[in-house]
């Protein structure tokens, strides 16, 4: 099998570790438009060489793994240029812009929209690791309008990779991660500035954080240029997540300036069984 | 040494069991208004017998690990019952109110104020783990307040426990304490109760959640019994950090609705930094 993978950072490099284990008779070139970051890909041995974008002709698979406001024209230039055969995934963070924006495409149909539920805080070829996959779910968009034989293709691959399949429209998905993963990085980033701003006066603060406190920030530390698209592509989501999420902060506040703690006592009580929900995601 | 741990959940059955490996030939006693904490406490090995508050009088070492509300009444009842040669050590996440309610006592010397910052969302004897205070820090507030013969065998403790010390007046670490720990913990439960409020209407929402999300609401399954008690005594500080981690959301809010996404990026960038911080802690 012929793969090239496009980006080849944490997500783009895990695909490529684990493909490589599974189809150990392929080819996985790399794209990427940082050269250190081919080089890199290269020494850590995760594609056996770096290519253009004008190779993708004659490929098998092709993976997107860019940040999502660069993922849009390359997608349509990779749809260009390939062949009836080749299938092509893309796994941003965010689906509604990149399937309105191939909607009409003639090679629509070799396009799979998708969305691994899978990453660390880290970024670049280094932070690329096996097994990233297993046991994690994979969101597929509009799937009706993939090829049936590419479907096939790609659930294949996705079950070497261990992951469990859902399916989903792309304006449900985008609102709903909203939710679960964009709104979870803006309030560890603003924890974390709350924090740093404060330290800059205290400088022994940190010495006072705990594993709670890392565990809360921990996403503070992911890359600007990977979700600053994101949070663009996904504005009007992401606001709505950020107006409930600061009235729920509001009424807290006011429940404890009002002395109100049995309410505060209940607002968390009522909160904890949230407990049972994340079993099923550790 | 005979020694008496008040509250025997996480915190206290923690010490017990450590303390157990490190001075194997004391007695613990295990005092716990719950019964059923106590029996369980036995069944699992945490502590030698139980016991009552009556018990203190001939103790070496008192351990209180109580929420922070009962605290303060139970160290005054330990405190008027203790022999010249028992050493107190509260390990409450509140320092100022206790420290002020024991002032002028007859004992004061025989108390010593810490607050290890260590611990798991998970509360209760059967959450009590061996080594949780190797390598944490523990906070000790007004250490001259306490008589030195008492100050010594503390620190031999926390030694053999693998703590390193850190000094501070009860007030500075109220204040402090309420940014990096406490501000974590309502940041967590508020993200929390937004995702479940909408996950009501939305059953499928979690399938769509990793492990950022599950990282950054960790702390929303933390025991309200706990948790309320500490907001309640640090009401000011945490209104405080609460006051400044809401405007600092409104202002992302407000970059993101004046489709400002370059000074998101910054704002993301500027906090990025907080990695090297959280090397130290993890």
């Amino acid at each position: 099998m012929n793969i090239h993978i496009i980006g080849i950072g944490l997500i783009g490099g895990s695909f490529a570790l684990d493909l490589k284990a599974f189809y150990p008779q392929s080819k996985i070139v790399g794209i990427d438009n940082c050269k250190e970051h081919l080089e890199k890909a290269m020494e850590l041995g995760l594609i056996d060489e770096s290519g253009e974008l004008e190779d993708v002709v004659d490929s098998d698979l092709v993976i997107i793994a860019v940040p999502v406001d660069v993922g849009i024209g390359l997608l349509k230039k990779v749809l260009d240029k390939i062949g009836d055969h080749t299938l092509v995934i893309d796994a941003g963070s965010t689906k509604e812009k990149i399937c309105t924006a191939v909607a009409t495409h003639l090679k629509r149909r070799n396009f799979l929209a998708a969305h691994p539920i899978s990453g660390t805080e880290f970024s670049g070829p280094e932070a690329a690791i096996s097994e990233l996959y297993r046991n994690k779910t994979m969101i597929i968009c509009e799937v009706e309008k993939t090829a049936f034989k590419l479907q096939e293709k790609a659930l294949e691959i996705f079950r070497h990779l261990g992951m469990r399949i859902r399916y989903m429209d792309a304006k449900s998905h985008d609102k709903h991660i909203a939710y679960v993963s964009h709104l979870s990085h803006i309030s560890s980033f603003m924890l974390g500035k709350t924090v740093l701003e404060k330290e800059r006066n205290e400088r022994d603060i940190f010495d006072m954080a705990g594993s709670g406190f890392a565990s809360t920030v921990r996403l503070a530390k992911s890359s600007p240029a990977m979700w600053t698209p994101i949070f663009q592509q996904n504005r009007e989501n992401i606001l709505e997540t950020l107006t409930e999420y600061i009235s729920n902060l509001n009424q807290f506040k006011s429940l404890m300036e009002e002395n109100n703690f049995e309410e505060v006592y209940r607002e968390m009580e009522k909160t904890n069984h949230i407990k049972s929900i994340l079993n099923g995601i550790n």
